[in-house]
């Protein structure tokens, strides 16, 4: 009988079908019984046992690869991989499957609410209001001013494409493989990512934690940006570096940040002490809809796995180039 | 020469050019010294000397209006007619303007805002964020919910053809003259308010404030509405009764609300105590593009009243009639 590890939280909490899926072909299965993200050395202590793995984004070194003798498949439920060790993956001859599709409209509107939040003070405002001051702020709506997106996958093209209907912002935008008709009423201009730190009034990152990203935007970037400009991460934690971003709002510059990705979370810090970063708790990903669908698809992925049938979400080559560095 | 009021406050603030239009022809111009909104006490008092008031929502009541001995004309700031008494005016010979189109844009992306900050608990993980609680919250996308919106005009129209690039949602809408095409990309069903109450996710209200709109959301209403509905008000205030709206969500009634506009402004009241309602300081029209516009078209009329030219943007008689009775 297939023994399966489901370590990423909140699980099947909304529709129950990943249970009645894994129930129907007779695996066994425990949740993560902390209720929150393992710590490494949590991971290995509980892996031991267990065929396969239904993960959240909870660090799968080499060290937790070596120690889980009988795992043969990793089910990612979600897109980024950086919390997975592919390589060791590979080496031990461990599948890796994941749900690049499921999140993406999620993460896109999410990023939508924090740029118009942002650009309208809205948290500003809201927090100033439950302490009874009243304050009118001015701000600035999308077709007048310049967007800059780094990154033009899954996520960035979404944000696009619901930009598009606010009207007609510059648009400066930066990927590895720029790609035309991604937003088709808009008019893209494809730049390097210092002009983009440079001229954009709204910065927003929709691109891979990896060794190249891994603290890209730091100290000397953030004093690029426009004094006014606002930044927004809904990607990943630690390609902005959260301490030097917390020194730059707090020197005066940027008009704004909106964090909802952090290097080490649950996150402790000093962005919390700064009025104008808008902080939410990685919910990008967290609509009911895309968080059952990403859960299904994982889970069907490993029923294939235990029926023996094609895997249709493999990992592709390329995410395994990234890692060689 | 021509004597010039100015109330609404902050006034010519960004763009200088509503004090060159005026210098232009020579008028000597005083703006609110209070840098809020006037009492109706300090109104009289100080408006005798005038001949021409460029209004925001301060109260114009006939008592004002009688005491204004040399008033001729009153060019509105803005698009909400609720604060001046028409027809007191009329019976003095007192003309008045306003500037309906200029806000729009704003007050549409404002509401987008507000609705999504709501569906993804936006507000409340920023606060919690803030005091260092991590909790993730669930959400809903625009697809995936029906929208009623109230109100079908110049905002409601432009806030449709917004949330249509975020997919297709079930579109409840009620106007009290239905036409098609407001929002081609999307299906719309023409209800009556009832029906909004009872099978909206989201209710958003784009209405103005009238005798028969005052009060229209009560305690009946909210409770008309399924648990999890959100309400989003950036009209005016009055339309929902503030109290029982407190009253409710102290309940546990409904997900959230959204609150831009007050029946009295600064707001202080129960609405602060409430951390799933999202109180903004009527910023709905305050961006800085369509508040230039919506100061520069109102000066325009000034000075075409002051210069004899034909008047463009007099108040129609429509607005007149629904202050009758």
């Amino acid at each position: 009988m297939a023994r399966v590890l489901i370590t990423t939280v909140p699980f099947a909490d909304q529709n129950k079908l990943p249970f009645e899926l894994l129930d129907s072909v007779g695996a066994e299965y425990i949740v993560n019984p902390f209720g929150r993200r393992l710590q490494e050395a949590e991971l290995v202590e509980m892996i031991t046992d267990f065929e396969i793995l239904i993960a959240g984004t909870e660090q799968i070194t080499e060290n937790v690869i070596n120690n889980a003798k009988k795992l043969k498949f990793i089910s990612r439920v979600g897109i980024g991989l950086d919390n997975v060790d592919l390589l060791a993956a590979k080496r031990r001859n461990i599948q890796v499957s994941y749900t690049p599709d499921a999140p993406a409209p999620a993460v896109a509107e999410f990023t939508i609410a924090l740029i118009l939040s942002l650009l309208r003070s809205v948290h500003i405002s809201n927090s100033q209001m439950h302490k009874g001051e009243w304050q009118r702020h001015f701000g600035r709506r999308i077709p007048e001013i310049t967007i800059g997106i780094i990154g033009a996958g899954r996520i960035g093209g979404r944000v696009l494409r619901r930009i598009q209907s606010f009207g007609s912002p510059r648009i400066l935008i930066n990927d590895l493989n720029p790609q035309d008709n991604i937003a088709p009423d808009l008019k893209l201009e494809w730049v390097g990512k210092d002009e983009i730190y440079k001229n954009a009034d709204v910065i927003s990152l929709h691109i891979p934690l990896t060794v190249k990203t891994k603290n890209m935007i730091g100290f000397k970037e953030l004093m690029m940006m426009k004094s006014d400009a606002i930044i927004v991460n809904t990607s990943r934690g630690g390609i902005v570096n959260e301490e030097d971003l917390a020194n730059v709002l707090n020197s005066g510059h940027l008009s704004g940040a909106a964090i909802d990705v952090f290097g080490k979370e649950p996150y402790i810090g000093k962005l919390s002490e700064i009025e104008r970063c808008l902080l939410t708790a990685h919910m990008g990903s967290m609509s009911l809809d895309c968080r059952s669908r990403m859960e299904i698809e994982a889970t069907e992925e490993v029923i294939r796995f235990i029926t023996g049938q094609k895997l249709e979400q493999l990992v592709p080559p390329t995410e395994y180039d990234i890692q060689k560095k």
